[in-house]
C-alpha cells in the first residue's frame, strides 16, 4: 500500500503542475492539440490495433463473455471513429471563463464567477479503451489533467492509446502529465480514491459494482453515474398509439445502456386496452417479461409473462427484460418509482396537463420526460455534444454531463482599495 | 450503532416525506411559514434562554473557554436577532424553479433544467445555537427537510428552539419532520455520515478538526467548508496607503473568522517602503507577528517579530497573530500560496494590471481579490442575503454558500411522442 501510495502521489503532483499550464491555454490552444492528438491516434492505429490484439486474446483465454470482449475491441475502424471524437471536441465551445454570474457591489467592488478548471481528475472505468481517448480530450478541453484507471483487461490497449497521446502533447509543446494512466492491483486504485488534496474529483465509470465500491472507499469527491432502473408510466389519458411506440423504443432500442426502461407501469383503467398490443410486441422484440398478476391476465395467447417478484422490479436488467405492473393511479404509479426507481429517468405517457404537471413536479429523478422515450437522456441528444457519464446523485452534476460538469468556478473581486467597515 | 442507525435511518424516512411536501410549496407559503417560524422563537425567548442558562452552566462548570461560552450564548436580544434573521430569509427570492438551461431539440423535443431541492440534508456544528435556526430557515426557503446535528454542549438551547420550530410548523399545517435534531453520541453522527441514499448532502460546520472527520468518514456527499489561511500579497507596483489599510483591514477587523489574512506577503522591491508602517500599525493594534529573516530586517524600534517557523505560515490563527514573509517576485509570491493556501481567499494589492490579471488567473482559490479586503469573501457581502457556509472545496459550490446553493436541478423533458431512431 506505501508503494501505491508513494505513486498515485508522485502522478498527481505531476498532474497539478500539468494542470497550470493546461488552465490558462486558450481555447485555439487548446483545439490546435486535439487535432494533433487525433491525427497521433489515427497514426498509431496499427499499434493500438496490434496492442488490443494481445488484450483479445487474454480476455479469450480467460473466458472473457462475448458483450465484454465486444467493448474491448478496437479495430481501425473503431480507432478512427475515437480520433474524430476528439475532432468534434475541437468544435466544441470552451467551458473556460464563462462568466456565470456577476454585479458591482454598492461599495464599487465588482464581483464575477468565473469558471475554471477543476485541476486533477481521476476516471475509474472498466475495459473500454474508447473512454480512454474520449476522457483525454475531454479533460485537456476543460482544462483538466487527468489520471486514468481504466480495466486491467484492456492495459495492453491502453497503454498504445496513452503513449500516443502524451508523444503528441509533447510534440505539440504541452505537458505529457495532462493525461496519465495509473497501473497496478487494487492497492493503487485505493490509494488513488483516498488522495483527498491531491485529486479534486473522481469519477467512476461503469457497472453497479465498481460505481459503490468507488463512491464508499473514496475519502476524494466523486461523482456518482449511470445506474438506471428506468421506468415508463402509462397513464389513463395516454395515447395508446404513443405508449406503444415509446415503450418498445425504450426498451429494445438499445437495452444495454443505462437509459433503457427496465419497468412499465400501467394504469388499471387501460390495462385492457393498452397491454395486450404492449406485450405482444415487446414479446416480438424478444423481450423476456415478469408481471404482476394484473399484467398476466392481459397477457394474449401465446405470450408468455412470468411472475414479477420484488426483486425484479428492483432489477436494472441491461438486456432484453422487463418487469410490468399494473398500478391503481397516479399516485401508485409515483409510489412505486419512489420505492423501485435509481433517480435516473422516469417517463409518463399522458395527454392529461395535470397528471403530467404532477409527474415532472413530484418525481426526484435527474430527468422526468413526458410523451418521449427516456433513451433521450443522453449528453448528444440534449446537444451537449460530449459526454463524460450521466451523474445520477445531486451535487455537482446531475443527469448527463459535458464539459461544463468538468469545471469548478472562482469568485473574481475587483476593487480600489475597499476595507470592510 | 445498530441503533444509532435505527435511530437516523428513522429520522432520515420521515425527514424524506416531509421533504416532498415542502418541495411543492409555493414560494406564498415559505414565506408566510418563515414569519410564523420567527414569531414562534421570539414567542419562545423565555424557554430558550432559561435552556441557555442550562447549557452554559454546565459549559462553565466543564471548563469552557470564554470564546465558546461566548457563542454558546442566547440572550433575549440574540433570540431576537435569530428571529429577525428568518424574517430577512422571506424577504429572499426563491431559489426553486429557476430555469437553468433550456432549448427546443431538433425534433421538437423542449428540454429544460429546473432548479429543485437537495431532498434531506444534514447539518453538522459546534455549540452555536444560532446555527440551529439560520438552518432551519435556509432549509424551509430551499425546500429541504433538515436534520441537525449540533454540538452537545448547547443540547438544551437546541431543544428548546427546535421543540419551538416544531409546533410553530404544525401550526401552520406544515410538517414538523422539515426540521429534526439528531442527539444521541458519536455513534449517532457516524450512522448519519454514512446514511448514503437516505440524506442527499451533509454540510460540516465549525472548526478544522469537526470538518476534517466529517469529511473522511462520510459516504453521504459533503460540502467542505471553512478552513481559511488567507493571504494578502503586496505587489512591487502596490499603492502602499492601500495596502495598509487592507492588511490591517484583513486582520484585525474580525480575526476569528475564516476570511481574516493570517499571511501577509511582500515584494522585496517595497519591503523597505512598506513593511516598517504596516508592521508598526500591526502591532499597534495587537497583532502578534511571525516573520522570515528579511521581514524582521524591516521592523521599527520597539516592534518584536518572532522568527516565523515554517508551521507558521501553514497556521490558520484565527486570533489577532500574523506570519510575514518578503518574496522576490510575484512567481514566488504565487508559489507561497500554493504551498501555504487553503484554497479559500487569497488578495493581491497592485495597480498593475498584468501582475492582477495572473494573480486572478493562476490562484487557485474560491475567491482571488484585487485591491480589497479578504473579510468581503462572504455571502451577506456578496449581496446573497443568507450564508450557510463558505465552501472551500470545489465540486458543487466554491465560496459563500447561500439558497440557490442547496438545491440541485432536474430535467424536465416534454414531447408529443418522440423516440430514438
Amino acid at each position: 500500500m506505501t508503494d501505491s501510495i508513494a505513486t498515485v502521489t508522485d502522478l498527481a503532483e505531476r498532474a497539478r503542475v500539468a494542470s497550470r499550464t493546461l488552465a490558462l491555454l486558450t481555447r485555439a490552444d487548446k483545439d490546435a492539440a486535439l487535432l494533433a492528438l487525433a491525427d497521433a491516434v489515427d497514426a498509431a492505429t496499427d499499434d493500438v490495433v496490434a496492442a488490443n490484439a494481445e488484450d483479445l486474446q487474454r480476455g479469450r483465454e480467460g473466458g472473457m463473455a462475448t458483450g465484454l470482449l465486444d467493448r474491448l475491441t478496437l479495430d481501425a475502424d473503431r480507432v478512427a471513429a475515437v480520433a474524430d471524437a476528439l475532432r468534434d471536441l475541437a468544435g466544441l465551445p470552451d467551458p473556460l471563463g464563462e462568466v456565470v454570474r456577476g454585479s458591482t457591489l454598492a461599495n464599487g467592488l465588482q464581483i464575477r464567477q468565473v469558471r475554471v478548471p477543476m485541476g486533477v481528475v481521476g476516471m475509474i472505468y472498466e475495459a473500454r479503451p474508447n473512454v480512454t481517448v474520449d476522457a483525454a480530450g475531454l479533460g485537456l478541453k476543460s482544462g483538466n489533467a487527468m489520471i486514468l484507471r481504466g480495466g486491467s483487461a484492456a492495459a495492453s490497449t491502453n497503454r498504445a492509446l496513452v503513449a500516443a497521446l502524451r508523444s503528441a502533447l509533447t510534440a505539440h509543446g504541452l505537458p505529457a502529465d495532462a493525461v496519465q494512466l495509473l497501473e497496478g492491483d487494487h492497492d493503487a486504485v485505493k490509494a488513488l480514491m483516498t488522495a483527498r488534496g491531491l485529486v479534486d474529483l473522481l469519477i467512476p465509470r461503469g457497472g453497479a459494482g465498481l460505481i459503490q465500491a468507488v463512491v464508499t472507499e473514496s475519502t476524494v469527491p466523486v461523482i456518482e453515474t449511470g445506474v438506471g432502473n428506468c421506468h415508463v408510466y402509462v397513464d389513463a389519458a395516454a395515447d395508446p398509439d404513443k405508449a406503444l411506440a415509446i415503450v418498445l423504443n425504450a426498451k429494445t432500442h438499445r437495452p444495454s445502456v443505462c437509459n433503457a426502461a427496465e419497468s412499465l407501469l400501467v394504469h388499471r383503467s387501460v390495462a385492457a386496452d393498452v397491454l395486450p398490443d404492449v406485450l405482444r410486441d415487446l414479446a416480438g422484440a424478444g423481450v423476456v417479461l415478469h408481471g404482476d398478476d394484473a399484467t398476466r391476465e392481459h397477457a394474449p395467447d401465446g405470450v408468455v409473462v412470468e411472475p414479477a417478484t420484488d426483486e425484479d422490479f428492483d432489477t436494472e436488467y441491461l438486456a432484453l427484460e422487463m418487469s410490468v405492473a399494473v398500478v391503481d393511479d397516479l399516485d401508485a404509479a409515483l409510489a412505486h418509482v419512489r420505492r423501485h426507481g435509481s433517480g435516473h429517468t422516469e417517463a409518463i405517457v399522458t395527454e392529461d396537463r395535470a397528471a403530467a404537471r404532477r409527474w415532472t413536479a413530484e418525481v426526484d429523478a435527474a430527468a422526468v420526460l413526458v410523451n418521449a422515450s427516456t433513451r433521450f437522456t443522453d449528453g448528444g441528444e440534449f446537444g451537449f455534444g460530449a459526454e463524460i457519464g450521466i451523474s445520477t446523485q445531486k451535487l455537482h452534476a446531475r443527469g448527463p454531463m459535458a464539459l461544463p460538469e468538468l469545471t469548478t468556478t472562482k469568485w473574481v473581486v475587483e476593487g480600489d482599495g475597499q476595507i470592510r467597515g
